[in-house]
C-alpha cells in the first residue's frame, strides 16, 4: 500500500478520502486553493499545499501545479475525488508518466468512457441496451437536425464531456433545436473545453438508476448493487438511495450483470458507476459511464459493509479487491440526502454565508460526510455540497423513518447561509417517494404542485 | 405501537431513546432535573416535565414524580434508560398497577434477576455455569467468613443490589475480609438502600463477556451475539467491542446458548445482557444478568443491523420481535470507546465543565451517541459519561484503526472539563488490547506501565 497520497480535491470528498488513509495508515497531502484556508480537510490531512486562488481553474484543475505538489511531498498517488481532475485522461496520463499512481481507471479507459458519445457505443457493442442516439457526435446543425429526425422528440442534447448534470438540454419540438444546440454548446466549450455534442432519445418518466462497480487490475469485477438517484432537479441529484425501491432481486441483478459485462468489456479498474434509465416495466438503458468515487458511494456502503474508497487505493496500489461477488451480502436500505447552500425558496439559487448554528444528526445507523464546522465560511466558488446526511435501517420505510428523525436534528445556520435542509423532509413525506414510484420528473412536479 | 412513551433518563441514552421513538412515530415526554435544563434530550423530546433538582434521589429516582408525569402528560409507557429506575421491581410494579407500560421485563423478573444472589441460584439451576459463591446473601461477618473459607480467595464482596461496578470489592487475604465487607456494605446500604451482600469466586486474569438477549411475551428469546467488556477499571467499562476477539465462532455459541437458556428458564422479556467471566481456556460462568438496554448496546446494533431500543418498545407493547434468531447476520465488528468528564491523568477524577470547543468524529461506518453540544455546562451531579464514539468495519484490525482515526477528529475541550479522549487511544494501541489477549487487568497494567 502506498506511504503517501495526495489529495486534489476540497470539501467533503477531500475529508472522505483522507479519512480512510488515515486509517489505512497513510500519510495524506491535501491540495488546496486560497478559498479553502483552513477548512476541515486542510487541517486533518498530515500536510496541506496551497496551490493557487479560487476559481477551480486556477487551483485544483490546474494540472501541473498539483502535479509539482505531489512530487514534492513524496507523494506515490494522486486521488482526484469526484469533479476537477478526476475524469481527465490527460491528467492520468501525466500521473502515469510523472511515476504516480492515479486513484482511478487508466488513462485510456478514461478517454473512452468520458467521451459519453464513445462510451455509449462501447457499452452498446458490448451488448447492452442503449436509447436511440446520434450514434456519435454531431457535427453543426445540420447533423443534429438529420440525427433528431431519427430519433424522434422528446430528446436530449448532451456535451460529450458533460457531467454533474451540466452541459445537456432536453428539447421537446423541432423548433427549439437550434436554440438548445447553441446553448449547450456554448456550455461545453466553457465548462468542460471540448464543445461536441451528441443527441439521444429522452424518456419523460424514467428512473435514474446505477451500479457501483469495482474492478481491480488482476481481472476480477464485482458490483455492489444498485442505486436510485432519480431524486433530481435540473439533472443534479439530491437524494439517492440503495437498493432501487419496489425492484424485486432478479430485476437488480439483471442489471448489475449488465453494469459488470461493460466494465469487463472496457477494461474498467477501479471504482465506477454505470447509470441507466429505466422504466416502469423494468426495461433499462445505459446512458453513461461515471470513472470515479460518486457522490452517492455511501449509500451503498452502508448496505454492502464496504469502504469503496479503501478499494480504489487498494487497487490503484496494484493490489486485489479485498473480497470476491460470493462474499458482497447487500443488507437493509439506505438513503442519502444532500445538504448544499442553495434555497429552496429561491429557485435553489446557491446561497453560501458563514456557518454560525450547527447542529448535526448521530445516533443509531446515521452517517455524516462533510466538511461543516462553527465558522465555516461556505466558499463561493464551488459547488454548494455542504454535507451529505445518510441513514441505514433493515427497510426503505424504517430508513425513511430515520432519516426525517436525522433531518429534525440538522442545524446549519448563518448570515446569508440558506440550505437545502427543509427542502429534503418534503420529498421523503411526498406520496410518490413514500410509495417508491417517484421517477425523475419528482422535483418538477413537487415545484408545480406548490404554485397554484 | 405506543402513541407516547415517557423517557425516565437523562443524557445520552434519553436522546438515544427519544431517536427511535421519533423513527417510530412515538411522541416523546423526558423527564428531567433541573441540572438537565436545556440539554439536547430535553430538548428533542416533544415535551418535558421538570421533576425535581439534583442529585438523582430528588428527581430521576423519584418514582412518584416520574409516574405523576407520566399520567398528566398521556404516556402509555415509561422507558427507564439504565441506572436509575431501570432495574427497580417496585417501579417497574407501580407502573404496571398505573396502567403503564414499563419497558423492560415483568416486575417478578426484575426482582429474581435483579438480586444478584437470586440470580446466580435461578441461572444455576437452569443448568449454566457459575462460580464458587456463599449460595445466598450471607448474614452478618462470621458466615462471611465462614462462606468465604470454602470458596477460596482471591474473592469478590458484592451488593445483592449492587450495579455499574458499584458496591464491590475484591478481597486477596482473609484478614482484609472484615474491611472489605463494612465498606460494601456501607456503599450498598447507602447506594441501593439493600445492604445484603453476598461473596464470589474472584477471577484474576478473566475476560468480561456478555450476550444481549431480547425476548417477547409471545416465547421468542433470540441474541445477538457477544461483546467483550473486558477493558475496565475498577469495574467501570471504558471499551467494549464485538464479537469477543480471538473467539472461535462455536465458542460464543456456546456461551450464547447459555445465554439463550437462562433467559428462557427466567422467563425473561425485553433487551437483557447476560455476563459473563471466561478463562483463556475458553471456560466460562455467569456473574450476573443486567435487565435493561446496556450502555454499550450500540456495538452490538452495528454487528447485527438491528434497532435494540426499537425492538424493546415492540416487547413493551405487547408486539412480537420482528426477527427470529435466523434473521440474525452478524457482520464485521464493532467497537465503543466512552468518552467520560474524567480525568485519566488524576485517577479518572470526575471533571465536569463547559464545553466551549467541540468537534465529533464522522464518516464512514461511525455512530456517536451523546449529547455533548457547545455550551453544554456537563453536570457534576451525574455519571460522568459525555459521549459514546462507536466504529464498525470488516473486521477487528479495521475497526481499530478506524476507531482511532475516529478519536482523532474528537475535540471535547473547555474550563475545568477534562476527558477520557486522550486515554483511550493508548488503549487502541496497547499490544496487548490489539492482539485481542488482553482481560480485566489490561487498565492496571496500564497504570502500572506508566509509573516507574
Amino acid at each position: 500500500m502506498f506511504g503517501t497520497v495526495l489529495i486534489a480535491n476540497r470539501g467533503e470528498i477531500a475529508l472522505r478520502v483522507a479519512r480512510t488513509c488515515r486509517e489505512l495508515g497513510i500519510r495524506t497531502v491535501v491540495v488546496h486553493s486560497a478559498a479553502d484556508e483552513g477548512t476541515a480537510p486542510v487541517r486533518f490531512a498530515d500536510q496541506a499545499v496551497r496551490i493557487g486562488p479560487a476559481p477551480a481553474g486556477r487551483s485544483y484543475l490546474n494540472a501541473a501545479a498539483v502535479l509539482q505538489a505531489a512530487l514534492q511531498t513524496g507523494a506515490e498517488a494522486i486521488h482526484p475525488g469526484y469533479g476537477f481532475l478526476s475524469e481527465n485522461p490527460d491528467f492520468a496520463q501525466m500521473c502515469e508518466e510523472a511515476g504516480l499512481a492515479f486513484v482511478g481507471p487508466p488513462a485510456g479507459v478514461l478517454a473512452r468512457l468520458g467521451d459519453k458519445a464513445g462510451a455509449l457505443r462501447a457499452v452498446a457493442e458490448a451488448g447492452l441496451p442503449v436509447l436511440p442516439w446520434s450514434g456519435g457526435p454531431v457535427d453543426g446543425l445540420a447533423e443534429a437536425r438529420a440525427a433528431a429526425a431519427g430519433i424522434g422528440y422528446p430528446l436530449i442534447v448532451k456535451a460529450v464531456a458533460g457531467g454533474g448534470g451540466r452541459g445537456m438540454a432536453v428539447v421537446r419540438d423541432a423548433r427549439d433545436l437550434p436554440g438548445a444546440y447553441a446553448r449547450v454548446r456554448g456550455t461545453a466549450a466553457a465548462v468542460f473545453g471540448d464543445d461536441r455534442l451528441y443527441l439521444e432519445r429522452y424518456v419523460e418518466a424514467a428512473r435514474h438508476v446505477e451500479v457501483q462497480v469495482l474492478a481491480d487490475r488482476h481481472g476480477a469485477v464485482v458490483h455492489l448493487g444498485a442505486r436510485d438517484c432519480s431524486v433530481q432537479r435540473r439533472h443534479q441529484k439530491l437524494v439517492e438511495e440503495s437498493p432501487v425501491p419496489g425492484w424485486r432481486p432478479e430485476a437488480t441483478e439483471r442489471l448489475c450483470e449488465a453494469a459488470v459485462s461493460a466494465a469487463r468489456a472496457t477494461g474498467y479498474a477501479g471504482a465506477g458507476t454505470f447509470e441507466f434509465l429505466a422504466g416502469p416495466d423494468g426495461t433499462f438503458a445505459f446512458i453513461e459511464a461515471n470513472c470515479r468515487i460518486q457522490v452517492e458511494h455511501p449509500v451503498t456502503e452502508m448496505v454492502a459493509g464496504v469502504d469503496i474508497v479503501a478499494e480504489q487505493l487498494r487497487v490503484a496500489a496494484g493490489l486485489k479487491l479485498s473480497f470476491g461477488q460470493d462474499d458482497v451480502r447487500l443488507r437493509g436500505a439506505a438513503i442519502e440526502c444532500r445538504v448544499n447552500a442553495e434555497d429552496p425558496d429561491r429557485g435553489f439559487l446557491p446561497s453560501p454565508g458563514r456557518v454560525e448554528r450547527l447542529a448535526l444528526p448521530g445516533g443509531p445507523f446515521v452517517r455524516v460526510d462533510g466538511y461543516l464546522e462553527h465558522g465555516l465560511d461556505v466558499p463561493a466558488a464551488y459547488d454548494p455540497l455542504l454535507a451529505k446526511v445518510v441513514v441505514w435501517a433493515h427497510d426503505r420505510a424504517a430508513a425513511i423513518a430515520r432519516m426525517r428523525r436525522a433531518l429534525s436534528e440538522l442545524t446549519v445556520e448563518g448570515p446569508g447561509l440558506r440550505t437545502t435542509a427543509g427542502f429534503l423532509p418534503r420529498v421523503l413525506t411526498h406520496p410518490l417517494f413514500e410509495s417508491g414510484g417517484h421517477d425523475t420528473t419528482l422535483v418538477d412536479r413537487m415545484t408545480r404542485e406548490e404554485t397554484p
